[in-house]
C-alpha cells in the first residue's frame, strides 16, 4: 500500500471511531472531528514526533488541540497510536473515563492542555513554541489544530500577532475550514483568503490546500516544518461531516451523534484496527538550563517606605537569581507592576507580552507545560481581560503565579478604570486558586518565593502606594497563615485587613488605645487559604469583627472570613467595610477616605460594634 | 487666518491645555495626548458633528477615546468647544470633578462611555456604528480614537473583522502611532504596514498620514467619510509629546506630567482661549423606531418540562413583540441559549456576534448607548472572557441584560470546559449588578422581563436540562425576591437553593418528609440583591440552613446567604453545598450526583445539621 493509501486508510478509521464513540456516548461532536481526519491521519503518520512510551520525553512534539470539541478524533488518534485501546475508547465521556467531552491533561498524559473554550489552544501553543525557542532550546514542533469558527476570537489574533512578532517557526498552525459553525455558516464560510490575509499581514505563511488531499497535506506539513523564520498556518478547505452522507457539509448535525451509526461506519468502510508507530522524536538533547548565581531573600527595612509592587520585583528578581526555572512575563507595564527589575537581571528569561493579557496567560500556560514557573503580572483590574484563560487553567491543572499590581482606590488619580476592585473575587472563584494580599515589603517577599511551588492558580495582589514596612525580615509569614499585627487581653474587637488596609486598621487601633479601646488588628495576607484558627481566636476572644478590604463587599476577604464561622460553634457578629460606589479620581489617601476604607471609618465602626453584645 | 492655520492654532492650546491640567493634577498623561493634538484638532474644526448645546441630540456624531488615558486632550477639546469652562478644567483629576483621570459617562453628558481598559473602546465603537446603520437608521458617524500600543489586545482585531465584516462605512478609526508605550517601544514602533495590512485584511480601508500635517488629516477624514461600504482606519505617524522638547519621542516620558511645565507652555506658544463652533448634526431625522404586535408573557403549565434557557427564548422573543426597543445578540450559539427563537421572530433586531464574547459585550454597550435595550446570551462559562469588558460597562453605568446558559455541572457530557462555575461570583462582584437564577420556565419568564428596566449590569443564569415547570403561571416573582417553595410550622432546616438544585432540595424535602423530618426549601432566585427578610424568617423559624448551588464553593449563592447574618442578630448555623471538585464528563443526573449536590447529598446534610443545636 502506498504512502497516501494507508494514509487515507487511517483516516477512515479515524472517522470510524469518532462516529463509534460519539454514539456509544449519545453525545459528542463527529462532524467536526470528520471533517478534520484526513489533516490528522498525515500528521500523526509521517510528521508528528512523539512518543507515546514515554509522553514526559522533553523532544516530544506537541500537538493541541485548539478546537477541543473535535475530542473523538484525538481519542481516535491515541488508539491508532496504541496509546488506549479499543475497550478505553469506548468509555468515552463516561463517568471516571480518561476520555471527557474535551481534552484535559488531568486525565491523559498526552494531552498538555485542557481546550474547549474555543481560541485558547493556539495562543497557549504560542507559549509552548516560545518555550521550546527561547527557554530548552529545543527542535520539538508545536501543532495546533483550529476549527474556523474560534477564528472570529480575538485572542486567536493576539496569537497570530504575537507569534509573527516572536518568529516562531517551530509553530504550525491548521485550519480546519469546514465553513459550518454551531448555529449554521461561521463568518467568512470557505473563503479562505479571510484567513490567508490577516495570517499574512501578522507575518505568517499561509498555505492553502484542500484538507482531504492527503498528498496536498503532507506537502504543506513539509514545507511549514521547512520554512525559517515565520509560523505556518494551513488553511485547510474541509468538508464538516465528511464521509457520512447523513450529515455531511449539513447545518444542524453539529455537536450530535450521527442518527443512523450503522450505515455510517458502513459508508466509512467499517470498523479497523489499523495501527501507526508515530515517529520518535528527532533528538534527545536535555533542556537548556539557565545557570544561576545564587541570592537570598531580599530584606527591608522597618519603617522604610516600599510599595508591594516594589518588593514583588525585587523578590522575584532574587528568586530567578535562586533558581534558573523561573520566568518572568509582563503585559507593557512592567515599569509598574516591577517585573522591570527582573527583566534587566534575567532578559533571558523574561517576555515582553505587549497588551495582551489573554495571551500573557495562554503563553504562561504554555511555558509551564514545559516545566518552566512563569510569574506573569499586570494590573490587578487587567487580569479580568483573562479570566477564561485562567478558569481553563485552572482546568489544565496549570500552575502559574500571577501578580495583580495597582489593587483598589489605593492606586488614586488614575480612577475606577484601573482600579482592581474584584480581582480577589475573580481569583477566590477559580478551582484550587490561592489568594494571596500582603501589606508590607518583607510578607510580600517571602510569599513570592513560596509561591513558585505550590500547585494550581497563585494569585498576588499588590498595591501602588509605597506604605512603611511595619515587619521584621525575620518575621516568617506562610501561605494559609495570618499574622496578628496587633493584641491584648482586653481587646473588644478584632479588626481583620489584608494589604493597604491593614495600614488603615492598625492607625484606627491606636486611635482607638488612646480612647481605652482595645481592638485586636489581624493581617490576613492569605486569603485562601485563610487562617481559620487564627480567626476563630480572635471571634472566641472578642466576640466582634470587622472585615476591611480595598474591594468589592462581593466575594473578597470579607465573605472569606464569613465562610470561616458558617458551620461553626463560634457566632461573631462580623461588620464587613468595603468599596460600595464607584471611586472617583484624587489622591490615594483621598480616595481611601471617600471609599469608607479608611482609619477614621474603621474606628468608627468599632466603636459602634463595641457597644453592641457579642452574639 | 486660513483654516490649516485655524486648526494649528487649537492644536497648539489642545497641548497648553493638556500640560496645565496633568502638571495641575501632579499626575496624567500629557505626552499621550500631545501626540494626537493635530489630528482632535482637525476633526473638531470640521468633521464632526456634534450639539454640545444637546448632548441627547440623536443625530450626533460619537467620538470615542479609545485611548483612555488621554483624557487631557479630551477636555481641553470640550473647552475649546465651550462645553466645559477654563475653570472646570483645572479640576482634573480631583475628587468631586467631572474630569476624572479616564473618561467617564456618569460625570459628562459627552462621554458615551467609560474607557481607559485598553483595546474597548474601537470593539464599543463598532457597537455604536451597528446601532447606526441597523437600529436607529441614522446618518451618525463614529470616530474612535485609538492608541498604537492598545492594537496588540485582540479585542481590536475582533472589532477590525466584524466591522468589516459588517460594513460600518460610518466607523472612522484614527490611530495614534507615537510608537512608544508606558514602558517603551510598541510592537511595531513606527511600522505603519503592521497596522495597514492586518486592516486591510479586515476589509477596512486604511490611510496612512503625517498626523500632525492638518492637510493631510483633514483630507484623510474627507476620504473616510466619502467611503461607502467599508470602515475607515486612518494611521497617523505621530511623535509623542510633540511640541515640547523636554518629552518629545522619549521613553521614561510616559504617564506624568512634564518636569518643566512654564517652558513647555513658552514653547508651545502660551495659553490662549481659542474657541471653536464644532459642526450641527447633518440632520434632524428622528431615529427608526420597530413596530410591535405587542405580545403577553409566554406561560408554561405545571409538570411540563421546559428548559429555563428555552424560557428564556421564549419570553425574550414575546418580550420583543411588546417592546420595540429589546434587541439580541448572541456569540454563534443561539440554537443553544436558545436566541434563536428571537432572530427568526425579530430578524431586524438579532445581531450575530459569532464567536467573539468581549466584541458582543461591546456592541451590546454600544447599542445601549443609542437607548436600545440590548440582551445578549453565550454559556455562562463563556462570559469569564468578557469580564474586563462587563467591567467597564459597569463603570460606564450601561444598562445590558446577559444571559449564561448551560450553567454548572448539570450540562452533563461536555465537560469542565463549558461549564459556568464561577460566573455568580463574577457577577455578583460588578457594582451595581443584579443576578438572577431561576428555577422553573414562568419564573424565567417573568424575570425576563423585568430585567429591562432595571439599571446596570443584569445576569440571568440559566440552564441545559428541561426540568419540570413547577410554578402556576400567576404566582409572582419579582427581582429582590424569593419563593418559599415548601414549608410547614415544624420546620427543623431550611434549604436555600436556585436553578436546578431547586429540584434536587425539593426531592430531598419530600425523602425527609417521608422519615418526619420537616424542612423548608426557598427557591433563592434572586441572589442579588436577595431576598434578606425571607432568609431571616427562615432562620428564626428553622436556625439551621443549608445552601445548595450549582457553582463553586466561593462567591456564589451561599455567600450571599452568609452575608445576611453576618451582622444581625439571628446566628443560624448553615452549611454550604456546592461543586468541590473538578466535575468530569457524564450524564447531567450523574455528574449532580458526583458533585454533591444531588437531593441525596441535600438530604444527608439535613439529617446531619436537624441533629445539632441551633446556635
Amino acid at each position: 500500500m502506498s504512502d497516501f493509501e494507508q494514509w487515507q486508510e487511517l483516516a477512515r478509521q479515524l472517522r470510524v471511531d469518532s462516529i463509534r464513540t460519539s454514539s456509544a456516548a449519545a453525545s459528542g461532536h463527529p462532524t467536526s472531528s470528520l471533517s478534520a481526519a484526513d489533516l490528522m491521519a498525515v500528521l500523526m503518520s509521517k510528521h508528528l514526533h512523539y512518543d507515546f512510551d514515554e509522553p514526559e520525553n522533553p523532544n516530544n512534539d506537541h500537538l493541541v488541540f485548539s478546537k477541543g470539541h473535535a475530542s473523538p478524533l484525538l481519542y481516535a488518534m491515541y488508539r491508532a497510536a496504541g496509546a488506549i485501546d479499543n475497550e478505553e475508547l469506548m468509555t468515552y465521556r463516561q463517568l471516571g473515563s480518561r476520555l471527557p467531552g474535551h481534552p484535559m491533561p488531568s486525565a491523559l498524559p498526552y494531552v498538555d492542555v485542557a481546550t474547549g473554550s474555543l481560541g485558547q489552544g493556539l495562543p497557549i501553543g504560542v507559549g509552548i513554541a516560545l518555550a521550546g525557542k527561547q527557554l530548552d532550546y529545543l527542535p520539538y514542533r508545536v501543532w495546533v489544530l483550529c476549527g474556523d469558527s474560534e477564528m472570529t476570537e480575538g485572542s486567536m489574533w493576539e496569537a497570530f500577532e504575537h507569534a509573527g512578532h516572536f518568529g516562531l517557526d517551530n509553530l504550525t498552525a491548521i485550519i480546519d475550514v469546514n465553513r459550518l459553525g454551531q448555529r449554521g455558516f461561521t463568518m467568512h464560510q470557505w473563503d479562505v483568503n479571510a484567513f490567508v490575509k490577516p495570517a499574512e499581514a501578522f507575518g505568517w505563511k499561509a498555505i492553502v490546500i484542500d484538507g482531504h488531499d492527503v498528498e496536498a497535506i503532507d506537502e504543506a506539513y513539509t514545507e511549514a516544518a521547512g520554512t525559517p523564520g515565520s509560523p505556518t498556518v494551513i488553511i485547510a478547505k474541509t468538508i464538516k461531516g465528511k464521509g457520512v452522507t447523513e450529515v455531511e457539509d449539513r447545518n444542524e448535525a453539529h455537536g450530535k451523534p450521527v442518527k443512523d451509526e450503522e450505515t455510517a461506519i458502513k459508508e466509512l468502510g467499517g470498523e479497523s484496527n489499523v495501527s501507526v508507530q508515530v515517529s520518535k522524536p528527532i533528538t534527545d538533547q536535555a533542556p537548556h538550563v539557565f545557570e544561576v548565581a545564587g541570592a537570598e531573600l531580599p530584606q527591608f527595612k522597618v519603617g522604610e517606605e516600599v510599595a508591594t509592587r516594589k518588593a514583588y520585583g525585587q523578590a522575584l528578581t532574587a528568586l530567578g537569581s535562586h533558581r534558573g526555572d523561573v520566568v518572568c512575563l509582563d503585559g507593557e507595564i512592567s515599569n509598574s507592576t516591577h517585573a522591570e527589575i527582573f527583566t534587566k537581571a534575567h532578559p533571558g528569561r523574561y517576555f515582553e507580552m505587549y497588551i495582551a493579557e489573554q495571551l500573557m496567560v495562554a503563553a504562561a500556560t504554555g511555558i509551564q507545560v514545559r516545566g518552566w514557573v512563569p510569574y506573569a503580572s499586570t494590573f490587578a483590574a487587567f487580569w479580568s481581560r483573562a479570566y477564561d484563560f485562567i478558569r481553563m487553567a485552572a482546568i489544565s491543572g496549570a500552575d502559574l503565579n500571577l501578580c495583580g499590581s495597582h489593587a483598589g482606590v489605593s492606586i488614586g488619580e488614575d480612577g475606577a478604570s484601573q482600579m482592581g476592585l474584584e480581582d480577589i473575587a475573580m481569583f477566590r472563584a477559580v478551582h484550587g486558586s490561592t489568594v494571596l494580599h500582603p501589606s508590607d515589603a518583607n510578607q510580600t517577599a517571602q510569599l513570592v518565593w513560596q509561591m513558585a511551588d505550590l500547585k494550581g492558580i497563585r494569585y498576588l495582589r499588590t498595591a501602588r502606594p509605597a506604605l512603611p514596612v511595619i515587619y521584621e525580615p525575620d518575621e516568617e509569614f506562610h501561605v494559609g497563615g495570618a499574622h496578628v499585627a496587633k493584641r491584648s487581653d482586653d481587646d473588644k474587637v478584632t479588626i481583620v485587613a489584608a494589604g493597604i488596609c491593614v495600614h488603615e486598621a492598625l492607625e484606627a487601633a491606636e486611635t482607638l488605645d488612646g480612647e481605652g479601646l482595645a481592638v485586636r488588628v489581624i493581617d490576613a495576607y492569605s486569603i485562601k487559604p485563610i487562617d481559620a484558627d487564627t480567626l476563630q481566636e480572635a471571634a472566641r476572644d472578642t466576640g466582634r469583627l470587622i472585615t476591611v478590604e480595598d474591594h468589592w463587599p462581593e466575594g473578597g476577604l470579607g465573605d472569606a472570613v464569613l465562610e470561616v464561622f458558617a458551620d461553626s460553634d463560634l457566632t461573631p457578629r462580623i461588620v464587613k467595610i468595603a468599596v460600595r460606589k464607584i471611586p472617583g479620581s484624587a489622591p490615594s489617601k483621598e480616595l481611601i477616605k471617600d471609599s469608607g476604607i479608611d482609619a477614621a471609618s474603621i474606628a468608627d465602626a468599632a466603636r459602634k460594634l463595641a457597644k453592641t453584645d457579642p452574639r
